[in-house]
C-alpha cells in the first residue's frame, strides 16, 4: 500500500474527477428567512426530494448555521442534494425560485402601516439583490401581510406581475377543505372550494364553487354560507380565518401547514404542472378590479410563475365582497411607500 | 330542490355510507412528545406519506391542539392521513409503532443520574400505557440519554427486546456519512460508515469499515482515526460528538435531522425493509459484552423491530472504545431504578 | 480469521436473528395475472413503494418465474419489499388487497355470452381460493367486462359488497380528464370530472358536474355535452370510449394507465384516504336502480373497500342514460351462471 | 349566460394567460425507443415523479402514438407532465438527458460484428439529432452491446467524454445484491457490492468490495468468489450474468428491472446527487487500461454526466479479469466502423 505514503489524500487515491462540476444545479431554489415558517417551507421541500440545491438567507449568521448543520446531518435520510447558507446573496446565483418569508411581527401596540413600513424597509434589502444574482427568477412572497408584500416585491423587481405572486389564500383554501372533509368524512383532496380575496379577515369563500365530484353544495342547500344555514357552514369561513391566530395563541407560530403548502406550490412551478392554487396576483383587470394591486384569485402554476388566472363565475355577493376586500387593500397599498 | 328542506344535511343528501368505519387504520402510529423532536418526527412522516394514521399524545394540551390543527391545515398538500392528539392513550389503540421523544432537558448544574430519574419517572406514566393500549407494538425510543432510556422501555413494557429500541447512534452515523460526503464530494448515501456504542461522547467509529464503492479508506491511509493521519479524520468524529451541541448553541435544539431519520426508520419498520442501521438494542452477548444492556450495534430493523444484528469485526482497538462505552453505561443503567 | 474453517456460512458469521420474521408483512397484496395489465400495476406499485409484500399469481408457471425475477432484479433502485409468485394461493394469505386483471381475451367471431361463460369459469377457480387464504381480503376487480365480472367476484366471495369492486370507469374519468386538460391547458388535477355507468360504449359522462376550481363548463356553455355545442365537447366522450380501442389498435394492448389508476386506488385502500373515484359497485338502491347490479358510481375508497357512493344530482338527461346504460348491464348479469 | 353567446370559446371564458408558456420546460428529457426496455424506463419515470417533459422518438409511428396515448390517459394518477411522442427530433429540443434504448436485436446465426454493424448504422441516424437539437444534454446509452455502443454514441456525438455513458454493469450490479440480499435475509441496500467490465459474459465481480455495514464477506470467508468456497457464492455471479438470458427465455423480453435502473440513474442526473453506480465510460487511464475503450467501473454521476470514476483497490485476480474483459472489447471496438 504504497499510496499511503505517496502523499495523496484519501480522496485523490480514490476518486479521480473527469469533469468539473456545474456552478450551480440547474434546480437550484432560495428561501429568504430562516424562522419557523421558512425553515418548515425548507423542511417539507428536503422531505418531499424536489430540488437539487436549497440556499438559505437570513440576517442572522447563528440561526442560519444551525439550520443548514440540522438539514444537512439528515441527509442520508432523503435524496442527496446541495445545502448552503450565508448573509450574502451570492450564494443565490441561479435560482429559479426565491422564497420570501422573511419580515418582523406587529409590536403589541403597532398599527399595521407602521409595521408595513419597516417590512417594506427590509425588503428593500432582499428583492433587488435576488433579482441581481437570478434574473430569471420566479419569486413567492410568504411574508405577511402577503398581499402587500407581493405587490412591494413586484415593483422592488422589476420583474413582469406573472413572476411574482404570494402564497395568498391557498393556505385559507387547504383550511376550508380541511374543514369540509372533516363534516363530509372524505378525503381532503376530494373537497373541492376556494378561499380567494385578502388573506386575512376580509377573504372570501365561493360558496357557489364548493363540490364533490362535481355536486355543488350550493345544490343541496342553497343558503349555504348563509345565516340562514341550519347546518352553519358559515362557522367554518370563521374557522378558517380564525386559524392562524387560534394555532398562534395554542403554539406560538404556524408552521407545518404552510410549509406543505408552499412545497407543493413549490413543485408546481419546478415541474411546470399547472395546477391550480389560489394565489396572490396583480389582480387589475379581472373581477372587475380595477386598480393595480395583489390579491388572491385561482391561478395555475408554472415554470414562469403565475401562467393563467381563472375567471371565476361569482355571485354577486360574492363579487361585492370581493370588491370590498380589494378596496380596503387598496387603501394599504397607497400607504405603501416605495 | 326539495331535499334541502327535507331536513337532511348536506352530507345526508351528498353520501351514502356502505360500510362503517375500521375501528382504527391499519398504518398506525403514535409519536409521544410533541417538542421540537416529536414535532419535526411527525412533520417528516406526513411529508412521506408513510402512515394512514397518527396519534400525538403530550400532557400540554394546548401545545398538542396547536400541533394538532397546524397538520391538519395542510393535508390537502399530502396524502390523506388521520391526525389525532390526546393527552389521553386510548386514542393510541392499535398503534404498529410508537416513537418515544417526551422527556425533561437537564437543569442547570443537575447531575446526569438526577435527570435519569425524572425521566424514568416520566417514562413510568407512559410506556404502560402504550402497551397496554397497543400490545402488539413496537417502540423506538428517542428521547435521551437514549441507551438508558431504551433500557428502562424495555424492562417497562414487558415485551420481548427486539420490540424496543433506541434511536441510538443512527443519527452520529448520517452525521459521520455527511462529513465523509463533504471531504470526498460524492453522494452521502454512497458514503459508508457506522458510528456504534453510546450515543454521546463515548461513541466509536468503526474506521475499519468506512468504505466507498467497497473501497476501504483504511486501505488508503491505514492511519485513519488516529492522531498519526495527516488529513485527521479523526477530527470528524469530534465533529459528530460535538454536533448536537454544536447545533442546539447555534439555533436552540436538533430537530431536523433526527426527524429525517426517525422517518427512515419507520420506512423500514412499517415496510419490514430489514435495512441496516446503528440502533440501541439489547447488547448482551453480542461483541463480548457480557451485560444486559442496551447500546448501539448495527442493526437490520423490520416490523416486528431489531430482526437481526450484524456482528461487526471490530480492529482490538474499535472493540476495547466499544467496552468502554459499554462499562460505563452499565453503571448508569445500575443506578436506573425501575 | 478462525471463523472462516468453523464451517459457519457467511450469514451465520455475519448476522445474529434475534427476532423470527413475521408470517407475512402486515401490507401485503395479491395480483392475479401476470399479463401486461397485472404488470404494469404491478410495476407501478413497485414504483410508487406502496407495499412490503406483493404476489403475482397466474397460470402460467413460465411467465410467472420471468416477471417475478424481472422485478426482484430491481429492486435496489425502489423500496426493498418481499415479492413472491406463484401458481399456488398459499402464497397470498394475509393479504390486504386482491387484484384480479385474469381473464381471456375474445375470440374472433366469439359473443360476449360466451366469453362471459369463460371467464366465470375462470374466476371459479380464483375467487374461492383467494378469500380462503385472506378471508378478510378487499377485491378489486380490473379484468373485462369490469362490471359483470365485479359482480360475479361479489357473489363467489361471499363478502359484503363493500369489499367488492371494480375499477370501472375510473380510467374513463381519467381519460375525460386528460382531454378536458388538453383543451384548457391546465394540470389534469384541476380538471374535474366523473365519467359513471358502465365502462364501455353506454357509459355517461356527467356533463353537469365537469369543473375547474369550481366553475362549471356547463355555466360558461350550457350546450356542452349536446350535438348543438359549436366547440364539439361531446366528442371527447367519443375519444374516451374509443380509447382502448385506438391504443389497442396502435400497440396492441393497454397497460400504462390502467397501471398507473390501480395503483392510486390501491393507496386509498392501503392508505385508508377515502378519495374519491368512479368505480364499479354495488348499484341497488342508488340513482333510482333497482337491479342488483355492478355499475360505476362516484365512491369514497376505504381499507375496507367502497365506504360510501356519492348522491349526484343528474340531469334528466344523464340520468336516463344511466338507467339505459344500467339494463343493458342487468340483461348481460342475468346470462352469468354462477 | 350572455357569454355563451358570444362566441368565446369555453377556455377563453374560464382562462385568461397571463404569460406565454415556456418554450419547453427546464426539467426535460428524452427517450429514444419505444420497445419494452425503453416504455419501462419511461413508466417508471412517469411513477418517480421525476421530470416535467419526457419526449419519446421512434421510428414506429403507430406504436409511438399508442405509447403516448397509453401514458397521457394515466396522468391523472401522476404528477402531471407534458408528454410528446414523434418519429420527428425537433421535439427534443433542449433536453437534459437523452436515453437510448433503441437497436435492434441479434438475428439467428448472425454473428456479433455483423449485429453490431446494423446498430452503428441505426446511432448515425439517432445520436448527432439529438446533439443537435440538444447540444448540452448528457447521453445515456442502455442499447446492448452497450459497451460498444456508448463509445459508438461519444464518437458520434463530439461531445466530452463525461456526457456520454452507458448503463454498463448498474444492472448486473444490482442483481448481483439482489442475490446477496436472498442469502443474507436483510434490504438489498443493505448489501453493497459492485459488478465492473463489460455487461457480458466476462463482466467481474469485484468480491473484495463485498460487504453489509462494512463488514467485508472476503474477511468472514476468504475463499468467496472460488471454486474453493463450500458456499458457492461464486453461483450467484454465474447467475447474475445468465440473468438477462433467463428471463428472456422465460418472458420474452427483460425490462422492469433495467427500467428501475434507468429512473435511478435519471434521478442521480437530474439532481445532481452524484450517486456511485457502476457505468460503461471512457475507460483509458483508469485501472492501468491504455486502450480508450469503455467498459464499467464505479463512477459518480451527476447533471453533467460522469462527475468521477473510483479507483477501486483491485486484488489481482479481479484486476487481470477486468483486463481480459477489456481485451475482448477493445477487439469489438476496432471492428465498429464509424
Amino acid at each position: 500500500m504504497a499510496d499511503s505514503k505517496s502523499g495523496l489524500t484519501i480522496r485523490e487515491q480514490l476518486l479521480q474527477d473527469v469533469s468539473p462540476p456545474p456552478e450551480h444545479a440547474s434546480v437550484k431554489i432560495t428561501i429568504v428567512g430562516v424562522g419557523q415558517v421558512g425553515m418548515a417551507c425548507a423542511y417539507s421541500i428536503v422531505n418531499k426530494c424536489l430540488v437539487s440545491e436549497l440556499c438559505l438567507v437570513d440576517v442572522d449568521e447563528k440561526k442560519l448555521k444551525g439550520e443548514l448543520m440540522d438539514l444537512q446531518h439528515g441527509l442520508q435520510f432523503t435524496s442527496n442534494l446541495k445545502l448552503q447558507a450565508s448573509t450574502n446573496y451570492d450564494i443565490t446565483a441561479g435560482s429559479k425560485l426565491c422564497i420570501l418569508t422573511a419580515g418582523v411581527r406587529q409590536k403589541e401596540g403597532e398599527d399595521r402601516r407602521n409595521l408595513l413600513e419597516r417590512n417594506i424597509s427590509i425588503f428593500k434589502g432582499i428583492v433587488p439583490q435576488l433579482v441581481k444574482y437570478s434574473p430569471d427568477t420566479v419569486i413567492l412572497v410568504v411574508s405577511n401581510p402577503v398581499d402587500v408584500m407581493s405587490y412591494v416585491t413586484w415593483k422592488l423587481s422589476g420583474l413582469p406581475p406573472n413572476r411574482v405572486f404570494g402564497s395568498g389564500t391557498s393556505l385559507d383554501s387547504s383550511r376550508l377543505r380541511y374543514f369540509m372533509s372533516e363534516r363530509l368524512k372524505v378525503d381532503v383532496n376530494s373537497c373541492h372550494g376556494h378561499v380567494i380575496g385578502e388573506h386575512g379577515e376580509s377573504s372570501v369563500v365561493v360558496w357557489s364553487g364548493m363540490n364533490v365530484a362535481g355536486v355543488r353544495l350550493s345544490d343541496l342547500n342553497p343558503d349555504i354560507g348563509t345565516e340562514k344555514d341550519a347546518e352553519r357552514w358559515l362557522d367554518i369561513h370563521r374557522k378558517v380565518i380564525d386559524s392562524a391566530t387560534e394555532v398562534i395563541k395554542l403554539k406560538g407560530y404556524t408552521s407545518w401547514a404552510i410549509g406543505l403548502c408552499v412545497s407543493e406550490l413549490t413543485a408546481s412551478i419546478l415541474r411546470n404542472k399547472k395546477s391550480i392554487f389560489a394565489l396572490s396576483t396583480m389582480a387589475k383587470g379581472f373581477q372587475g378590479i380595477e386598480e393595480e394591486i395583489y390579491i388572491s384569485l385561482p391561478c395555475a402554476l408554472a415554470e414562469n410563475g403565475v401562467a393563467s388566472v381563472v375567471q371565476l363565475r361569482l355571485t354577486d355577493t360574492e363579487k361585492a365582497k370581493l370588491h370590498k376586500s380589494a378596496s380596503e387593500l387598496a387603501e394599504l397599498f397607497k400607504s405603501a411607500k416605495l
